[in-house]
């Protein structure tokens, strides 16, 4: 199998990239190629079973969605998104890239006239509030940044080129992944990752909102099983909506900071400094706090089931050795 | 004030621009200026009270769009689309027109500098199966159509750039519209207004559906009461949210006949020839039947509230002489 991963360069696409060297086969189907594509030309794999070709290009340019399916991949992952602060400050940049990348790539799959599987990362950026404590399967999305409208945008085009019978697609909306390995970023929801990633290797970090906020989270681990999965499911069994909540944990930030000190006890969580920023406030609250994700469930789509659950992923798969412990 | 109207030479534009000339204000404001925009030129107007321009136009080829909001114009109407079945037969027509269009539209206005209000006519093709037997506010939208597609993608752009301040945009989820005047056309929907509109003249009309078929209805006077009232509220009352569900009359096939019995007589409805069509039926089986509209109508919008209203509203609209009565 040609399997072609368009992002290749992201904390999430090269985690999958790293999978498929350890796991190369995806629903029985051994991987004979990956096309890794990018912006900037993603980093080698070591001792990949299967043939590895980089590429450094934008999806937004002319002919580039062409070349990237000239060589008809059975399985293509499209994770490639300007993120929700870049788009919001860049208005051009994110539609440029978010909207019209998304639909050449669809545009160029459906010229190409066969008929891949498409996974699409999108979000739960596509809700907005008002919105009931738990969003249900069939509530409508509202997305509050252009981030989101892309992805609802994205999720739209998908379905239908996919009814239509041009490629077989399947769109995730992803929990926020928690935690981020790396260095702290300016996106609004970096403190989700780095209250708990700094303070395990003993460095401080910064709560800017209150511990009563509530959130939808799933590990990098987790992302990269939905991956594996969405590319080996039997589609006909998700009928005209092909667009899936994917299980997380609903955890308040008070839930985040005991989950810590039970995995590295009190010292840890003192290192979190309290420095409240009301924008960042007024962004969270109007994020999605708890999704039913039934669908997705009966599909075989697992994450974890509590915060410690995504604390531990990450100590074992980042390799920390958590200092305060 | 300065209007202009895009898609002016179809029946709903026409009426809207005729109704202009006869209330030449909209939320209080005199109309000194209208621009009529169509693939086609729009038919001239009689006796106008303000400058009337006809501009026949592409509005998905470049420039178009930059060039109909030169002049600045106060309120616009985008009534300009492909049709269900066309936008299904020609896919990148649909594509090019309905959602190219749309944005181009949405750009040059947000280049043009200025934040008009733009009226955006979406439809309940939206919503597609399953729904329950009320469609509610929250609902999420599924379309089954490119067409319902496009208008879903359309409703997410005027959110976004509505929200990020660039034109004030709003809408309009209209209801299947409701006794077309004119010819027989071949649109999956058409038969709902011919088993009306031809009986009332004495000639016969095809049913292809079984009679309890439900499915919810305006008469095009409400879709032009619609379009003023979109253009006069206060949409600071919209919050977030801009697209708006449309009230109407839910009625089968069976209470439109009994209505039709009641206003025109028992020979009257002699004249509809059941014929049915398995496509048809399939097809019309997964159109939404009732919405919950108190978004709308605690904003004042208002429709008829029985199918004799959407009748009479007909043969008063058109001069029809109800040669069965």
């Amino acid at each position: 199998m040609n399997v072609l991963v368009i992002g290749a360069a992201g904390m999430i696409g090269r985690k999958f990239c790293e999978m498929l060297v350890k796991n190369p086969a995806i629903g029985g189907r051994a991987v004979r190629q990956l096309a890794m594509a990018d912006v900037f030309e993603p980093p080698a794999l070591a001792a990949a079973p299967f043939e590895v070709r980089t590429v450094a290009c934008d999806l937004a340019q002319p002919d580039v969605a062409e070349s990237l399916v000239a060589d008809r991949p059975d399985l293509i992952y499209h994770l490639a998104a300007i993120v929700s602060g870049e788009a919001e400050a860049d208005f051009d940049k994110g539609y440029r890239v978010n909207l019209a990348g998304t639909h050449r790539l669809f545009e160029a799959v459906r010229r190409a006239g066969y008929r891949p599987r498409i996974v699409f990362a999108s979000s739960i950026a596509v809700f907005g509030v008002p919105f009931p404590d738990t969003i249900g399967e069939d509530y409508a999305v509202g997305p509050l940044t252009s981030y989101g409208t892309q992805k609802a945008i994205g999720e739209l085009l998908l379905a239908d080129f996919s009814r239509r019978g041009f490629f077989d697609g399947i769109a995730l909306r992803l929990p926020t992944i928690c935690v981020r390995p790396g260095k702290p970023n300016k996106a609004a929801s970096g403190f989700f990752s780095s209250i708990i990633r700094e303070p395990l290797k003993g460095e401080e970090a910064v709560l800017p909102v209150t511990e009563d906020i509530r959130h939808w989270f799933a590990s990098p681990r987790s992302a990269v099983n939905f991956l594996f999965h969405a590319g080996e499911i039997n589609t006909g069994q998700l009928g005209a909506r092909r667009s899936l909540n994917l299980p997380g944990v609903s955890a308040t930030v008070r839930e985040m900071i005991a989950s810590l000190e039970r995995v590295a006890g009190p010292n840890c969580v003192k290192l979190i400094r309290r420095e409240p920023d009301q924008q960042i406030q007024r962004i969270v609250e109007g994020w999605p706090q708890r999704l039913d994700t039934s669908r997705a469930q009966a599909l075989g789509f697992q994450a974890e089931t509590s915060f410690e659950q995504i604390i531990q992923a990450h100590i074992e798969d980042e390799g920390v050795r958590a200092e305060g412990a």
